[in-house]
């Protein structure tokens, strides 16, 4: 089962009319992967250019000649420059203020072309998944648990870096890419939120938090379990993110706002006498961190991530991933 | 040895000042590393504000505490907009148009600050490598030149996708990441310059056409290799090849102009009857495209890649690093 992108085409040409735009410009390679299903090397290598009474075109140099045996309209173009050409009928077009970077913007500028920041409505469909994006998220997933499986008890007299390597090599096993550089972090140094694995060795008596996720096809996962017997302090912690984790899961369902379960989070935490370090969770599709809209929408995929961080003992994280739904949400790892 | 940071800063520090900028902001990760010592996880996730007068600051939010940890000057902030009050005492600010977006671009517009296009001035010392540099560069080589042999001989009856994650395998197990998506691409398929290897099996009678690297501490190899037993015309077609690639190589040395070796490349193909598909090469350092200059520089590294594709045969390309010397350039690879 393939995504219908026609529906999706569909979608934002309405957007594009009822915002009085005439096209869509963008580099973003996971929205151009959206629209067409062609997934380019990285972003910034090839355009879309979507006129709302037509086809989305993708314009690449003949570098990526090959684009053609996957998506038929396609423009090759011999320099960047001929970039201009080809949007220079256009006078009002829909661009990711986000991704376009000045030096682009300002050329296009010069062309007396009007300029509408579009990013919002470009993403705000990628919210919510269909059941071919379900099937990619949940088999991303299942790769990364048995990741988790596959390193649990064997952290002891390794380092971070060593253990990190474990789990990437594991992915690319398995036919998947990481989807972010893996966090490996252990005994104190859990305490620093993005940490970056290094030399490290992890004693025995030392958790270990693992942060990481991997992509099937384009779409990712992002999970963190914490591992080692915990006692004493760390016990209590890790007993306290796990019922916060709890309480918000049970809270969440399509219609519930972003800022309420902010505030929700920020009420569990400080009841408990903590600090809070990051939000509740984000949305996770082709990006990690997917558009994210201010109320939660059905069939949405998120992440429910509570952490404590207490300099002297370490980090306590719990990340799951969750389907939105009608009255209630769905673990789905 | 560690690089001089010091001098680094030295540098930019004169070249603001020359250029009447009061301070460098910037969010590419590369450039923050190059200047601070610290290697983030992504671009666009901490600045680097570098006054004139003082020493660069590094600013972020709290998730990277751990960045002091790396480097003292560190400004930790709650939420993204802080930004722009550590930024509003400075008149003029260059910053990198090709990094930056244009939301953060009209935010900053709006304090009434003058931004100056900067990048060039900001990358412009990164063309010429130091011997730490060059020792990162030359393991990234070592390794890329092992997985070479690695896979020689093992392509039959193998899938691209199968051989690409071989090759990324051998990269972890080596302490090395991919520097760029491996490209792996057989018979009449590397035709395409940049082909995303496929489900399709390798013959016994195809050659495989290899581009990989990896990153040693940052640094970049990109080298490409062509194997299997070339016979008739493919044969031919990659002699020529050689032999391009050996004549370019003879004619570099610093103070060439790049024009001039494109000059010389077109003049090259022309003279055996083939169209020049792409450039005869790039810088590498931190990035797989470093800086290029107009001119060669001592000390700078670089590719040379002639490849020539003809549809309904295939693909052949020779990609090699070397160094650029006063009258000369030396094979790394």
């Amino acid at each position: 089962m393939k995504p219908d992108f026609q529906k999706r085409q569909k979608r934002l040409a309405e957007l594009m009319k009822k915002k009085n735009v005439e096209a869509v410009l963008t580099s973003d390679k996971n929205d151009i992967y959206y629209y067409t299903g062609y997934l380019g090397f990285k972003d910034d290598a090839i355009f879309m250019l979507f006129p709302a009474d037509r086809k989305p075109k993708i314009i690449a140099t003949l570098l990526e000649s090959e684009i053609k045996t996957v998506y038929p309209h396609v423009m090759f173009i011999k320099k960047f420059e001929d970039l201009f050409k080809i949007v220079r009928p256009y006078r009002i077009i829909g661009f990711d203020e986000r991704k376009m970077n000045v030096l682009l913007y300002k050329k296009l500028k010069k062309l007396k072309l009007s300029l509408k920041p579009f990013e919002k409505f470009i993403k705000m469909q990628r919210v919510v998944k269909d059941e071919y994006e379900m099937n990619q998220i949940k088999k991303a997933i299942r790769v990364t648990k048995k990741a988790f499986k596959y390193v649990e008890g064997r952290f002891t007299g390794k380092s971070e870096i060593e253990i990190a390597e474990m789990i990437d090599m594991f992915f690319k096993k398995h036919h998947v890419e990481n989807a972010f550089e893996s966090i490996v972090s252990s005994g104190e140094q859990s305490s620093f939120v993005h940490h970056k694995p290094n030399e490290k060795i992890v004693k025995s008596c030392e958790h270990v938090l693992v942060d990481i996720g991997c992509k099937s096809n384009g779409y990712c996962s992002d999970l963190t379990r914490v591992f080692g017997r915990l006692t004493g302090k760390k016990k209590a912690v890790f007993e306290d993110v796990k019922e916060i984790h709890d309480v918000i899961f049970d809270n969440l369902a399509s219609g519930v706002s972003i800022e309420a379960i902010e505030r929700l989070q920020g009420k569990l935490f400080r009841k408990k006498g903590y600090k809070v370090c990051h939000s509740f969770g984000h949305s996770v599709g082709l990006d990690v961190h997917d558009p994210m809209p201010d109320t939660l929408k059905e069939n949405m995929v998120m992440t429910i991530e509570p952490g404590i961080y207490i300099k002297g003992i370490g980090g306590f994280r719990i990340e799951n991933m969750i389907l939105i739904k009608k009255n209630k949400a769905e673990m789905l790892s």
